[in-house]
């Protein structure tokens, strides 16, 4: 797995002279999405089988600024995973130096276009072994799996 | 009809300390949603009886800086509409000052649900005859009409 | 106090059909720079005295879902204050049905213009106590101070 | 020069199921530090010696929709410059298909911190002939220039 980049952008700047503070839940994002796509099955794979992925919760710890036109790492890692319930943690570190900016955390379910809870395990059973086998995986780690297109 | 008002808010800003340049098209569509509010047709209501309505084109002319905590007052008239296309202009100015911020314009036309275009004129004479009547009204002439939900 | 209100922009909105859950971090700021002029110094005068507020932490839990042209209250409450730090809570909530859609917090410190922590308490003596009255106020309690312009 | 890529995320995306009319400015404004970037001298560095280079006009015309996951070519071309004013163009197209999605232009002057109309040419001719060279010059084109950190 490769770990994802993002370059600041100047409208993601504020008057501080700094990022704003939102926008490292985009990051999250962003990595998470990446993430998806990395294990095999994206966002926009999930959503035309008809499962949508909600944010539950979400926070971030800001440790140190970021600035326009730096290049930001994003490690995304699955924390919890239980078939019904997926969270993350994220590391944003700078790419240059290393330090770290932002650490993070998400928390989701899995809904279906009615909006109703939908457990993985029952209805998406390659779905749940994918998320499975990702659990605490660490970036770098081979998160290759074997889904195909449903 | 009232003129729309919005309160220049911190993360509009980008580091150059002033609101950042794509924020004016986002308040050209706030002023378009509430002048559609006004005509008694908002946008939620079209798009709950399948009527899409893109943005085809978008302009902004940048004459003075906004600047945070700022109130800003944005006229938005509708200047053509012909039963498929609709276009609007937009001025942008400081509600204290009455200077000038910005000016622009959009342009628009309707779609139904597939994604085809639609002659409003034919499909939906009521709405028809709502855009045609606000057709270059001035913010603060009278533009109550009678569309019921349809 | 009054309560904050926000309307739904559509630009708010993601292909789910509803809010993209970062603007509600970007809402939990305006609820605060509101809750800041009415205490009777916002942020832009802090920012004016050399005072910048960044945002030490941030975390949402999205209870139910928020759509286009709905109108939102946010209320914020000071919930920690001890003349270093400064940390709000935040109840999202929907003006017509009164429903809970989010609850947060954030937390932050004061720096001077370069950067180093500042002692409000030292150094703004008056803006000192107009956080401490401000500790555990509920919206609608009388919040006026005496703060001039310093 | 290579050819700006962006790949869309879903924050982008709006309740239409599409990308937000708003976000081509901000890709161009991608675009465009891109090329200065290529250019040899960026936003930030140019930000560092005290030059801003605000927007004075922005506009779009919405060709095709683009959806979450598309990746996104933005080719920025300098149309216009007379050591004063700046002018780019924007193509945005499909990665996979070519297809173009928007096109669009922006217009720029530069300004020093006080705010005051710089002459690039009087005042940091090396940079003038950098912009004077890029003028017109098509992507794939060697844009490389001997501009030194000032």
């Amino acid at each position: 797995m490769s770990i994802y980049e993002h370059k600041v952008q100047y409208y993601e700047t504020d008057q501080m002279g700094i990022v704003h503070h939102s926008n490292y839940i985009r990051w999250f994002e962003e990595a998470r999405t990446d993430l998806m796509d990395q294990l095999g099955f994206g966002y926009e794979k999930m959503e035309e089988i008809g499962i949508i992925i909600p944010v539950l919760s979400a926070e971030a710890l800001y440790k140190t600024m970021t600035h326009f036109a730096d290049v930001v790492q994003i490690e995304a890692k699955i924390t919890e995973y239980n078939g019904i319930r997926l969270a993350l943690s994220y590391v944003v570190s700078d790419k240059k130096t290393g330090v770290v900016r932002c650490t993070g955390k998400t928390s989701h379910c899995f809904l279906n276009k009615a909006g109703k809870p939908l457990s993985l395990k029952r209805s998406f059973p390659e779905l749940h072994n994918m998320f499975d086998q990702a659990l605490n995986k660490q970036p770098g780690d081979d998160l290759s799996t074997n889904v195909k297109n449903l």
